[in-house]
């Protein structure tokens, strides 16, 4: 077994190990939050200068065919804006785009594909301020957002005992977008609710809104890109710290339940399918009141404690809930 | 010709689309170097942020069988650091790596890779600070580097006419090393001199020291990685300038003299071949002595000039040269 592959270590397992090899690595007191949260943060002179970067790989993250040029460019850039929300109440502010294109792309696809970058950063006010263009065999967008801020940023790793946890809308969507797509491809004639979760997939928004109103009131903060589950896991893990997660009050979408009627089936997407963009974060219980004031659409879902351990429950009934995520190998 | 691909309209005119569509832009006068420089340069406070991105896509920039995961590791965070060293006494200070990875990849390799990363963020003092890994049907690895000063960048655009264009060391052994490899592969007992050729491709040193030294003499800078016909071209194009260039001048190593003995051949690769990662640049005619006393490897190849013109001169004889270089489509 010397000769391991990465689909035999499995992604997180490898990161584990690309990360301890980084661990005994020059230090610079400058830095502020690193790998393992959704943005590399520094501070410089009075500023705090958070950068994330995002890949999308044809056939890995997308189909050409599923999604227009314009929404793909509008998502590479959204999703790097949900890591800048991730992080509190920062400013998203400048945007590096590389491109990899393969040779027979058109024009057409690559003018739309740039104004789809384009109505994103006007969005957010972002100045498209440098790039890469490379020949590939698939397109590859790396996308490079510097978000700038003189307030203290949420990390993932500093929630408390007793914290509520909180979500952001609603979950599954998106993975039920795909789940559609995936059994009937695009020329299906689908039903109002039926397309409102392929747009889920394909048009993602951050949340930079709610996260600037309810920053200050956070323990911690991630976006919710890899699934629910995941997510809940980065707040907890590695900290000595547990929850209790009751997934009755998961929020899920009418759409959803109207076009997927079995409850487990959506929670299954909501827990495992990711690509919601949704944020989910710890708050003090006294503060849990007003962050629903500034974001109505958040909805407390579990509590930390220090169990260490992730209990689940439907209606106060414990459940065994096993990972059945998407992993990348 | 409605729907043109990639390939039939070329990668620079396509970059020129790509700016035109960005130009209209929101604009935000925080950003002293954008599209068009080696790196995106915006102020902070008293700090310049230098932010560069380069990705290298397996079988585009580089065949797996002909570079070790080590200097392949190496080389994408050299490739980054050269693009600060061509904004001038810039520190490159964190590094961000994003790597996309099929799964069939053994662990030794991303293991091998990652000590690549680690030495060559360890020459520079860097900090690895982040990062992402996701599925790719090939290796990819898309790096950022961060780089921090309080001095003036130099930035490609401020030639002026009179100053002298100069370069650090030697030029076309890289695009040689990859001539070797492509007619006898990996296998092959090469000399001596041919190894340094291959060397010279597969492991290349920015030139950040010298970058450092001489940075302050400097009105215009930029990395020779596409080639020096390239080089020249930005430094001069769209200023309404022109340069004569000494094509006798342009040094050679000796192993590549002594490798192809045909100079036109050794110029080609010099001229057009790229992966140098060695710096031109223009300096006053009263500032070229101090150069060369800190950095004792730059020689001096031409002039700016009015002419809006580049004009290659062989022992005082004008010569035609037709661009040949590599195209990345």
């Amino acid at each position: 077994m010397k000769n391991k592959t990465v689909s035999s270590i499995g992604e997180f397992r490898l990161i584990e190990i690309i990360k301890h090899k980084f661990a005994k690595f020059n230090y610079n007191k400058n830095v502020i939050a690193g790998i393992g949260d959704d943005c590399f943060c520094f501070n410089t002179g009075k500023n705090t200068i958070c950068i994330t970067k995002d890949m999308l790989i044809e056939d890995v993250h997308f189909k050409k065919d599923w999604i227009t040029a314009k929404n793909l460019g509008q998502k590479a850039i959204e999703v790097n804006v949900s890591d800048i929300a991730a992080m509190g109440n920062v400013a998203p502010t400048y945007a590096f785009i590389g491109l990899g294109i393969p040779a027979n792309t058109s024009k057409k696809f690559i003018i739309d594909l740039v104004n789809g970058f384009k109505t994103i950063c006007n969005k957010y006010k972002m100045t498209v301020a440098g790039g890469d263009m490379v020949k590939a065999n698939k397109i590859t967008i790396s996308v490079t957002v510097v978000g700038i801020t003189k307030n203290k940023i949420v990390k993932r790793n500093e929630a408390k005992k007793g914290d509520l946890i909180g979500v952001t809308n609603t979950f599954g969507d998106a993975r039920a977008g795909i789940a559609l797509l995936y059994k009937h491809g695009v020329k299906y004639k689908y039903s109002q609710e039926e397309r409102s979760l392929i747009i889920k997939q394909n048009n993602p928004n951050a949340r930079l809104n709610e996260a600037h109103k309810i920053a200050k009131y956070l323990t911690s903060l991630t976006d919710t890109s890899d699934g629910l589950y995941i997510s809940i896991e980065l707040l907890t893990k590695n900290f000595n710290l547990g929850a209790n997660i009751y997934t009755n009050k998961i929020p899920l979408s009418k759409n959803l339940k109207k076009v997927f009627r079995d409850e487990n089936k959506c929670l299954k997407f909501a827990l495992f399918g990711g690509e919601d963009y949704e944020l989910i974060f710890t708050v003090p219980k006294s503060k849990a009141k007003i962050v629903q004031k500034f974001v109505p659409q958040v909805t407390y879902i579990g509590e930390i404690n220090s169990s260490k351990k992730i209990r689940y429950f439907y209606n106060d009934k414990q459940q065994k809930i096993k990972y059945l995520g998407f992993k990348h190998f």
